[in-house]
């Protein structure tokens, strides 16, 4: 093998040995991942292995008009996609939101967790372990947050089964995701419980976390934000600007996200909440995984008098405005197209990616509803 | 509203025209998203309002031996994340491997589906239509095929509640991901249903398809690819190179992904395959928001004679090589580097993917069970 | 201990030197217990260790209009319970929609299945065996029918994952329920599959049967009948013999049923139709345990002009009119009121069963929109 | 009609021309459900249209040695059933758990809870009523107790989505199952709530209790009581009273249980625990629609050293002594003979019903790890 495959430096100099080397060995020419507009090292703590960038077409939609208790107002939201169509859909839902008087939108709850597993000699053992976190709870947070300025543990919740025992650390990150932040600090707690009890960790994820998989647990409890959102939409937008009428609307919705994901047994009654977070993901340092836990987002329609009423829950919304992939040059300027950069600004942007997923489920149910799926992916998509 | 922001072209001209609009509006300075090597008409199909691209970092994993049906030998493989320590740890996962002997990778099943929803007077009326269905799927394959010239119709399966009636339309998509196909050819199919029964499509998508959200549905019937691997780490690579013993990984694989898992009644009994989805998908230009229904891998370790064995069984793995994003410059020259460009190669490419996955799995089981995950993190992430 | 505690006899007076016994080692008295009204040896294929029997309280329920496939009439269904108010509320759903003209009842799957789950070597052998199944189809079911009578295999499908391998078995099973049949015809099955291939069964059923625990497989699959039942309710019927309002019931159905059952993550979108299933089923000579899969239906409302329309789906209804409890006195008794003794009725009874879970579901949905639920277990079940 | 079908008494002479209306109506004879011990005004508050009862036949399973916070020592237990092999297979657990030294037992939450469905204006609406249950939470929880002297409301917890609120109500309901007594406390308080809120109430059940169907919401918050049993089987009684070995055990506990239900997506990972709480629930007047519930449990099997660990996780197991079926002679002797009639014994109750699951779960893990379960169905059960 080459050289420059095995250097471990993340200067330009290194990024563009272990480029060619990699040219060399594969026989491929990446011209284009080589265009990287800013200087590798920024990206050092986000990567390995790199040799240069992915280049995700960049558009956008808005102006998006919400009225949160962080977000107030008009917003240009990016979307990074090579889905055609996307964006025109999520825009022309935009458009109807606003002219509608923009979505309400609110954060009911904002815990990071993470959960670990340990082993102990059978379900009494476990009882003996919970009554000592539920005893020493004071001590377990300060452990904790030894290891973080900005991490507060909220609680723990312990779900035992056999020689089993999980604990699901909940925290406060303040403007991070925090996923770290949360292993983290709950890797120390975990250490102090060990000590304590006689007990082994057996892991510092049990999957009680529950990061980057559906699950019944996240969905109930809430894993990052759980957000809500909603607008009445009346009935001459719904007629004109999306080109259907109230009765189609909330009959795809019924037949679709309720009756058909029933049927599916789905873990996300929606459209398609997925696709507009991945867009606004990728654009904006974001964990793109995290789509999974976002998909399980629930849309639904009523006529309300004579107009739509819509509404988007996001039960495990994970977004943050500091750390992670918001560090880098592109996705910082994507962020900052809605004013959502750096510290005290991760509610009002999780807010404002509800609003865009409302705009984006109300567009594609219009449009199914109206029988025009298909139509638009023929004249954009293909 | 500036002019920029309003204007439908897509040429590089258009492209910064609207990029200056919204500079303008927002107060943004997009001087790195405006760093685009590549003529914005090569992505007029794939986004609207373009005003730029993204840049994510691109590093890779390798060289993974696969000992698959379609990929055989050793696979440099892209990946593009922002999260620090992710392509160290799959890249020590695929030295494990490649050090045993390779990933056994084969596909088991690869159908395309959309599932459309009528509205019928009731369930006789529903087992009519599905009689009608049954006797006619010649003249229901003729129509849906008249729409493409890849696409073939392998099944339609029928699901009746009250008066809704869903149909799963299965499609052999070539080497396209087959969506945009698939639901163009059955809203075909479903144009004639309509006709020749009289019942009414509610909408081409009925969420039994099930696209973008996790369901059982695509967990037991598959969609897109359902793709096992598996490998026997030997005893002293495991001690070795991944610093854990073949016991512990067992038992942090059983209470994690199994019993954890269960406990948080998740549809994923697995660590982080949607990581390493993710960070392949968008480096090859597939549809992120896909990496919903991967999350639903599940990963086994089982003690075998002195060694250690791992399976991943990704049931729903939505790729392609031609199509979508796989057209644009840096997302093929991505696929390059696995010789993976264009026709001919979606099932090769699939079983990369799905030996990627073992390897990501592999290495971070190593290393929860070494109790490393945290730090990790600290070095390489924060 | 004393003797009668261990008696292995299935006599009348092994039942009673049996139950003196346990009277004498714990103490109480079991008059009522004793009155058995016919000689246990009739029992003595459904129970051992037999001292008596408990008598539960048995009523009925009906007319009940049905016009389905095999069951065509009025019926009278029998109901053993100790829920006041449950029958009462039941019949109120069967007057109701007899005056509305009948049930529609049909059936749209019979199938019984037993999955044993192998050992194999790994992801290649598992693909092995399954080609071998499928290669050998007629020889599976030769082996498969050499043990039984009325038992026909209808298909295999597998399900690999790592070195589990599951083969799900389908059984046509005439008027038994067919478990046992099926198990006994898939142990044999299994015995060839291992002499030809080489591989071990690990276990006769390897839970993807999957019998007596809620599964998206049967749901999805089906297990037993899948059965379908509808009905229209004129409006005056809704509002005289229901007390309640079209609108009203809907929107209980929708936000109860659809959005609730969403919400806790259940897979059964219906009010009670266990309590249906358990009565009937224990009235019967059903296996009650089995009313597990049953409380995974589906029930759907919708307004239909000025009427209600009202539909259950019954996805796993396992049921038989042979063997098991169906041979005992009483039991035979309840199944002779609707005409649905021995060979011949399963698919009859599966009807009248179907048909008495719209008619609970009706009822039940009806005071819960009107506000009765309190009142009626006020009045009725304390 | 005649005319005994149409009386609404409940003494033995009504229940005697009632079935005599019935036998006239059908033309069937009920020779064995006339033949009843009691009287049936006794069963006034457990049946309406009484006709007689259903004898179904009553074994025992024990000695059963138990170690629990509140049941202590040996137990004997009722079982109703009329599936042959089932006593026989539970009682062989019994034996080798006894002679293991007993089954520890603990329960470690106990809440009934019912949740009723509000209409809200909308997110923001929703959420101001939140606000308000908790900020008044004391005369919530006056108005709910004023309907009951043994029923204490524990807390509220609140779920929105869009236009739909759903407030978990859960109470301490000391001895009893507790569901009625829950239900008219919730309407009492939802009153309360409706009148000072200005919202309506849709229905006093919005299937976030979840009753009787199978659900993540109760798996994971429980319903009735969480119940965790354990026990260690020595190797030799293993091998010996059991006629396997630990590995085969715990091999067959792995890939049916843990694998195999996740391949099936089920939401019980067990063997056959509802088989064991039907019989008990039918012998001692629980309510068999609960098994479904019950269902859910989780077993796991681990070496531990050279014996077998063996646990059983009950999420939802929603039992009482008082009320109900309890009352009834039959029941209320099965009940006695585990000393468990009437107040202060629904703990004790729980825990031998926990430690009898675990004896079933024991003995079939053990027949199909050894390959007998058709053996012992041909032998006793057709």
């Amino acid at each position: 093998m080459t050289g420059g495959l095995k250097n471990r430096g993340r200067t330009k100099e290194d990024v563009e040995e272990r480029r060619k080397g990699l040219e060399e060995v594969t026989g491929a020419f990446l011209e284009h991942i080589a265009h990287t507009s800013f200087d590798p090292i920024m990206a050092e703590k986000n990567v390995e292995n790199m040799v240069g960038c992915v280049q995700v077409p960049l558009g956008f939609v808005g102006p998006l008009l919400i009225n949160g208790d962080h977000a107030k107002g008009e917003f240009f939201v990016p979307m990074a996609t090579t889905e055609g169509a996307l964006i025109a859909s999520v825009n022309r839902g935009c458009s109807a939101i606003s002219a509608a008087g923009g979505a309400e939108v609110l954060i009911i709850k904002d815990e990071m967790t993470r959960a670990p597993v340990f082993r102990t000699k059978g379900v009494r053992d476990s009882k003996r372990v919970v009554d000592f976190v539920n005893s020493h709870i004071q001590e377990i947070k300060a452990e904790a947050e030894t290891t973080t300025r900005h991490g507060k543990l909220i609680k723990v919740r312990a779900f035992a089964t056999g020689r089993s025992l999980y604990l699901r650390f909940s925290y406060d990150t303040g403007d991070a995701m925090g996923m770290n932040m949360a292993t983290i600090a709950t890797e120390a707690a975990s250490r102090y419980i060990e000590r304590e009890t006689g007990i082994s960790m057996v892991s510092v994820s049990g999957n009680l976390c529950v990061d980057k998989k559906p699950s019944a647990m996240n969905f109930i409890d809430g894993r990052g934000k759980i957000v809500l959102a909603d607008v009445t939409i009346p009935k001459d937008v719904v007629e004109g600007r999306l080109r259907t009428t109230v009765d189609s609307a909330v009959e795809t919705c019924y037949r679709k996200n309720l009756v058909g994901s029933a049927m599916a047994m789905s873990f996300g009654h929606n459209a398609h909440i997925a696709n507009i977070l991945a867009a606004v993901f990728i654009a904006t340092g974001q964990d793109p995984a995290q789509v999974v836990e976002g998909s399980m987002g629930m849309t639904t329609c009523e006529r309300s008098g004579e107009d739509l009423y819509l509404s988007v829950r996001l039960p495990s919304l994970e977004v943050g405005t500091v750390g992670g992939g918001t560090r880098l040059p592109c996705q910082k300027e994507a962020l900052s197209l809605m004013d959502c950069v750096g510290a005290g600004k991760a509610k009002k942007f999780a807010e404002i990616v509800a609003g865009a997923t409302l705009a984006g489920e109300l567009s594609t149910l219009a449009a199914q509803s109206a029988g025009e799926l298909g139509k638009a992916h023929r004249e954009l998509g293909r």
